[in-house]
């Protein structure tokens, strides 16, 4: 992060608290006593809701508190031990998450990518090499596909994309995986084609990411892979997830999922990362990735970001070359109107004063 | 958990969900940003005000969410493969956690105890029975003494028992790891006479929790050796600990340990708790284990229990024989004195009516 | 182990290298070109022996080099991360092998043993235990039962007790594992009625022990149970099992195994045990376990074993009181008739001049 | 590997026993009696031997029986959790060895190479990556260097290579562990330029490879760091790799090691992997990576290789284009020259006859 104090922060999409909406029911539930681990109605009351959402009665739903506990939980749960999970170069649990999932003793078999995205013909290679190797129990297995949507860098898989590596995936015996840390923020952007009944049907197991989409914390794991869920609750106390009062879990999505405002907060928040992505395209940036949703990825002048630096908080990608570097802004469910101008304005402003100058 | 609907729990004490001071003040400071997994200033100022009241400039505190969660990282952070961790039978990483301890890849070296606590002698023939063995590197390393204070039984170390066990572990190369879960409540006992100071001293490292004392959720991790907090917060991200809004935990036990409330709440909990028992002393029910924190663990006949349960929830520890069980009581910091008051009434109403039968 | 220079071992059954058929056979096939890793016709012959002795053509058989490596193999293959094995609190992975399965992720549950053996009542009380817990998932869940026959101390289950244990598994859902790293000195002992076809059908996996019983090293491992062998190959590699000239271990079985060489080996070591127990019984010293095969356990006061040890070694197993030790005597496939009647003279002489001072 | 029955195998450096001197001393030590697990005088012996070649008193020395299992095990105990280990994408134990690191719970950092080296810039860049980050506790943290030598790819590092790279790590807090499988070839490459103290003294902990290179099976591991050295025997042990018959490896690393055979053997393999690549050279197909010691990596054109195939074996390294393939010629100790004859001459053949038709 570059920034400092009485900064604008658009450096991540979890740097508020949650919406309104869930501390006030938090209040108003605060002294009912119910059982714990995820025993309660408002777990039962939201994984309903989301049954509901994916028009599946069948699914499996489980809450647990953060994305890496959620994403190492699943594939300790998923793969024995000489299996591995393949995913993109710059998938969450590759490079951001000081090694969760070999700590599991899992290998991660990455995948280079461009947009964060991988493909039927890379994941097919990968597995046909692993597979036809003349002693191929000296490699690790492949047997499940992690892909993130949005990704890492803020695009989303198409229907036609997760339906293509979802037949792969069942035609080969392998498991996909789809981490939605920002699910609504996909389906809600505007050049999605997917739906969330979709979505359900052709993952064998996916989650509903709450941290960043309005809840103080929480993910909803969701499988429709039955063989998968098996003993899941073992797993999640096992791996440190399972919360006391799991009731603060379904009590938030219920909350959020009720109404639709999971997904209207979403879409406020894409609207906002479109109306900057504008003002970049317009003042002549380039994006380090084209995107829809609540992140941006711009290549910008070193000389512009330093003096942007000096109110905002934005979040360094990589370096482009001696003169500009790409970085990230983030909006969310809380970004204020107001803020988005500010940001517009200043890189408005600086960008003409640097021309000028 | 024997019980239903519409009864009064007194089988755990995360039942509700915290103190009112602590959701006043997260919706008072809800839109503030924050920088994210606990580098924010209400994590700085929590840490600040442990380190006061353990009058120790030097400890190392991180806040973590769950008991499971901390206990895993706590020790998979400090043993080297070959090395196990020596606790009571009791021990709830030995017999509540799923084998999370075991899943990071070590032993736990249980010893039997009545009363869920081990004796300096117990520790002193285990590891002699490790070391002195003609092959030692045929079994695991003991190296770290793993306690609970109150324990599970909801009995209390003396001081001159902490400074034993502490005296023995320096000068045999052993961690001491206490856990703390329900370290309020054993700190406010009627009969404790040690101090949080003392405590923080002879600990390598102790937790001070929080889920079960008044907060959402949260354990404090207080390191006073540094070799084991080195590279912690590596740890706490690699095992699915760390809160993306780490600001919730520090603010919690900022709240809870600022003016004392933490411990004013447990005193209350304890006194309520002491009410119990002494009915259950009238009534004349023997203590299956003999305690004065919140935890109450009573031998009751079936028929009593069986009436009981039509109002009031409790859980079950054992059955003692063919016509009585040992079951727990907990008060809390959320206990009301009503509920209380119902409880005892209940039992000599019930155990009235059965001896007139 | 007691003794020193020039003595005589007593003290374990792997103290010499290996029958002298092997290294003749070694020595003619020295220079032949095989596949690696098992793949190799020696391995493919010993095999199809092993599936021929247990009179079943379907048994998938593997081979490793040695116990503890075996163990942790085959159970990590066979188990959930949240499950765990249930074994004699004596058993060879409980305090034998430096949390060898610990290390793979996996709790041990122990049953207290007298004998070394357990009984279906004792795994029926865990399972149970285990299972109507009110929160199951808070411990782990029992899934495989792991015995050694001869076990650790030396004693053999009767095919009635096989059977029970058999039967209480496979309407439980729980695998069954027998250890047979000296299974020919329980095949062959005088009162057992277990035959190898039986013991393999009885077994989802079991192996049969080479190190112990003439070969340089080796184990044999049989699946009855196909789903538990899997992709065990696999595994084998990932565990550090997988020997590159993994035709060592299929010729050593092919010869052991070939003509019964293996079965007669293990004979004439347990009729030299029983010459030896005779001769303790005579002498009026009780067996610290009562036992039938080429491990002896006995109570012997400490004199006579001070004396013993300076031309004898033997394996101390426990203190019995001030004045005596229970002490391991073994026999092996290599023991010499002249050492054995070395032993026996040396306790008679010892015990007589013991007696008269 | 292609080919079949009756044909001559060049596809890997283990395809026979061992050098008959070990036979012979196996036979003539049979039935000695030893202590077990590698406390025997032949172990002594060895380890001696191995300390008097590196000319360092001071170097722990440890047996095990195989490549895969001492990656895990030296990897294993000097690594923290969070901690990783650095190597090269052809690097065995990222592509070879089915996760068995990962299976110890530690990601494998691969740099991608050409020839299977990596170069201090490559490594520095890697670590100030890691340790850059504005967040570095959400990646692994980088603390050992693995490197090959020869590598999977038959190069050798030069003296100055290896100094680079240990100046480095030494400066920066890393180990540097060097996998020497083939380390006899490395040494007695022609090109070479590093001697086995200089190595032992660049080296946290190096082994010397028996396996392809004389000896039935074993590697002798050896730490000049004695702090990786701490408690090896339990590490050992506990991931299965403690041979009970430990004086099986001693004897012949011994026997190996006396008289320098080992070096005279790995020298004689280079020169006959020398005559072969000069006919390649001399028949105008170039080498896939250029090298020194007993692998030999050349293009050649499928239409030869088919025909190659029907006599002699060699392993598929890689497609090159349409019509030619890369393959591996190993040579190795037991390589007999008649052969190396029989293969140059079958080269020479069959090339003619293409390109004749």
């Amino acid at each position: 992060m570059l920034g400092g104090n009485n900064v604008i922060y658009f450096h991540n999409d979890y740097a508020e608290g949650c919406h309104e909406s869930i501390l006030k029911r938090l209040s108003q539930t605060n002294l009912e006593q119910t059982p714990g681990y995820g025993t309660d109605p408002y777990c039962a009351a939201a994984a309903g809701r989301i049954r509901e959402l994916c028009r599946d009665d069948s699914l499996s739903v489980h809450f647990l508190v953060g994305g890496t506990q959620t994403n190492m939980t699943v594939i300790a749960a998923a793969l024995r031990p000489h299996q591995g999970v393949v995913c993109a170069g710059t998938g969450h649990i590759h490079v951001h998450e000081t090694g969760a999932i070999e700590a599991t003793g899992h290998k991660v078999l990455a995948l280079s990518s461009q947009d964060g995205k991988i493909t039927v013909e890379q994941v097919r290679n990968l597995v046909d090499e692993h597979r036809v190797s003349e002693a191929m129990e000296h490699t690790v297995q492949p047997k499940m596909v992690y892909i993130s949507n949005p990704t890492e860098l803020g695009t989303i898989y198409s229907r036609k994309e997760l339906e293509a590596l979802s037949a792969y995936c069942r035609s080969n015996e392998l498991y996909l995986f789809l981490d939605g840390a920002r699910l609504g923020y996909g389906l809600e952007a505007a050049d999605n084609d997917l739906t969330l009944p979709e979505l359900a049907r052709l993952c064998d197991v996916f989650y509903i990411g709450g941290t960043k989409q309005g809840a103080l914390f929480g993910e909803a794991v969701v499988f429709s892979n039955s063989v998968l869920a098996e003993d899941f609750r073992y797993m999640i106390k096992q791996r440190g997830g399972m919360l006391a009062k799991g009731r603060l879990l379904g009590l938030q999505f219920d909350t959020l999922l009720r109404d639709n405002l999971y997904f209207q907060l979403a879409r406020q928040a894409n609207q906002k990362a479109d109306q900057i992505r504008k003002v970049l395209s317009e003042l002549g940036y380039s994006l380090y990735v084209p995107g829809s949703t609540n992140q941006i990825f711009a290549i910008i002048p070193d000389r512009v970001l330093d003096e942007l630096a000096k109110n905002f908080t934005f979040s360094l990608e990589c370096r482009i070359d001696e003169e500009h570097r790409a970085v990230r802004f983030c909006t969310s469910w809380a970004t204020k109107q107001e803020n988005v101008d500010a940001l517009c304005d200043a890189l408005r402003e600086i960008t003409k004063k640097q021309k000028d100058s």
